[in-house]
Formats: structure tokens, C-alpha cells, sequence
């Protein structure tokens, strides 16, 4: 089965951030509002244990920090992905590159642009005709991230919390 | 804000239930197959923590336990919520006992009815239509529930989890 490590930003973020996905991101259903630590990767269910393992120490061993969005982005030409920006804070890309070491061999440290996805799937014209209106959008967003968690996935696509990690409790 | 608290069997009975309310379900989007132990109530965000605090308290009091579930009802002629009826343990009475008296005077005990909602607010027709032919439906499944979780509403209706608290740990 399929696991994905993400931090769900607060309500009123969560909120803004699905008002643009219910018209431009068909995963819109499927999970909240998002920004992802560890892609989608397959594991058994077996490992989850070992894996809750491994992230709650890596959690006690990070101090809560803040989470900064002030634009909006795209991944073109990559992908049609539009996005909010998070900003690339030490703490954020230290929790990214720990998450990700737990968990293979290469680090895909290079490739972090932290972003909450906000529109994907777009065609090109969709793309631009988007983008182009939101480009220009000014954010202004802070708040403080205490926590992150454990995914898994289910047939019909959607994802399922397995455990939260709080930052540097206990 | 609203708030619940919820269990989330595992990966196989989710994927069984939603079989089912993929068509019989309108909040199929919206939440992962769950057993409420707490129906939503409201709270504000500063709230959460002392919440969450008390929750994790009742968790490390409480061991994993068996769920077990043999066939589905339905809650009619009080509603038309059809379901998997889930064994009421000692166990689970308790945990749901210990998390409702955490949070309200009342002590909603006597009307609790373990359950995992697979069709709601269907019409008197197909409420008939459907349940007459899943009433006959033989389940055998037997797990172990070691976790539940504190979830929030989003504004579009959808459920975030907020922390997961792990039975008989730390």
C-alpha cells in the first residue's frame, strides 16, 4: 500500500487553499489541503509501525517552526501544478531532508520547493489562463507548524491518517 | 469550529466500507470510513490543545482492544442510516464513555451504538431497496483497534485529523 508523509496547514489556510482546489484540483476529494514532506512511496502495513517509529523521533527532535506563503507559483514547465510558496525555512528543509533519509538511500534534498498545491491536471490553456489571473495574487500568511503526520492510502484514491507527530513534545 | 472523534479501522475494512458508500454514502468525499466515538461538537482552535491533552490522557489508560463486526443494520425507523454494526465491547463502551463524559455534562452512554456508516440519507424507497439486499450480508471480520483520532471540519465540509492518540503507549 501507499504511504505519503505531509503537514496539514491550519484551518483558515486549509480553507483559503480549497477554495481555489474545488474549481482547479481534481485530488480536491481525496486528501486536505497539503504541504507534502515524503511523496508517495509503497510499504506494507507491517512497516507502518517501524516507520511511526522512526518519524516520532525525528519529530521530538524538531522545535516547532513557521510555516511563510506570499505568492503564488507554477511548476511549468515542468507541470500544469499552481501553487502557494512556502517559504524554504532551515527548519522546513531540515524536517524534509530527515523525513526523507529515514526512508531511502538517495537525498532528494535538491529537488524541496516547499508549495501547498492549490490546482494540478490543468490543460495548457487551462494553465495559463489560471495562472495568469492568480499570478499576481498577494499573500500574506504565517503561522506556526506543530506538528506533521503519517498517510496511507486507499483504493478509491483518498488518504487515510495512520499518526500524527508532534514537534518536540515528550 | 467543529471537532469529532473518530476511529479509523484498518486499511482493508475502509476499502470494504467504502465499497459500499461510494454509492449509498453523500459524505463518502469527505471523511474516511470511521466509528464515531464523539459526534461533532464545537470548539474553538485555542481549545484544541486542552482537548487533545485529555484525549492522550484516556488514550494511555486504555489498551488496544478487538473490534469485531458480523453483519449490517440500519438505525431505521429513526433514520436511514445503514451500517456495519461493530460488537459493543467492554472496551470500546468504555473508551466511548471516557471521551464523552471528557467533554460534556451529560453522559450520553445508554445510546451508543458502535457502528461504521456505509449508506446514509437515502430516500424511505432506497433505504428499503438497499438494505433488503445487504441485510442478509455476512461479515466476519475481526481487528485490533490500537489508535483513534481528533479530527476538524473544514468549511467545505470535509474532515482534517488534528492528532492521532495511541492506545496504551508512553
Amino acid at each position: 500500500m501507499k504511504f505519503g508523509v505531509v503537514i496539514f496547514p491550519s484551518k483558515k489556510l486549509q480553507d483559503l487553499v480549497n477554495s481555489y482546489r474545488k474549481r482547479y484540483d481534481p485530488h480536491y476529494a481525496l486528501i486536505p489541503p497539503h504541504l507534502t514532506l515524503k511523496n508517495a512511496f509503497e510499504a506494507t502495513e507491517e512497516d507502518a509501525k517501524d516507520l511511526a517509529d522512526k518519524l516520532r523521533q525525528i519529530a521530538r527532535n524538531t522545535n516547532p517552526f513557521s510555516l511563510k506563503t506570499s505568492k503564488i507559483s507554477s511548476f511549468q514547465p515542468v507541470n500544469n501544478v499552481i501553487y502557494f510558496k512556502v517559504d524554504k525555512t532551515e527548519e522546513l528543509a531540515a524536517l524534509n531532508s530527515q523525513v526523507n533519509q529515514e526512508f531511502s538511500e538517495q537525498n532528494p534534498d535538491y529537488a524541496f520547493v516547499p508549495h501547498i498545491t492549490i490546482g494540478q491536471k490543468l490543460s495548457n490553456d487551462e494553465h495559463s489562463d489560471v495562472f495568469g489571473s492568480l499570478s499576481m495574487t498577494k499573500l500574506d500568511h504565517e503561522e506556526t507548524i506543530d506538528r506533521f503526520h503519517l498517510l496511507y492510502q486507499l483504493e478509491n484514491g483518498s488518504w487515510t491518517v495512520y499518526e500524527t507527530f508532534r514537534l518536540g513534545k515528550e
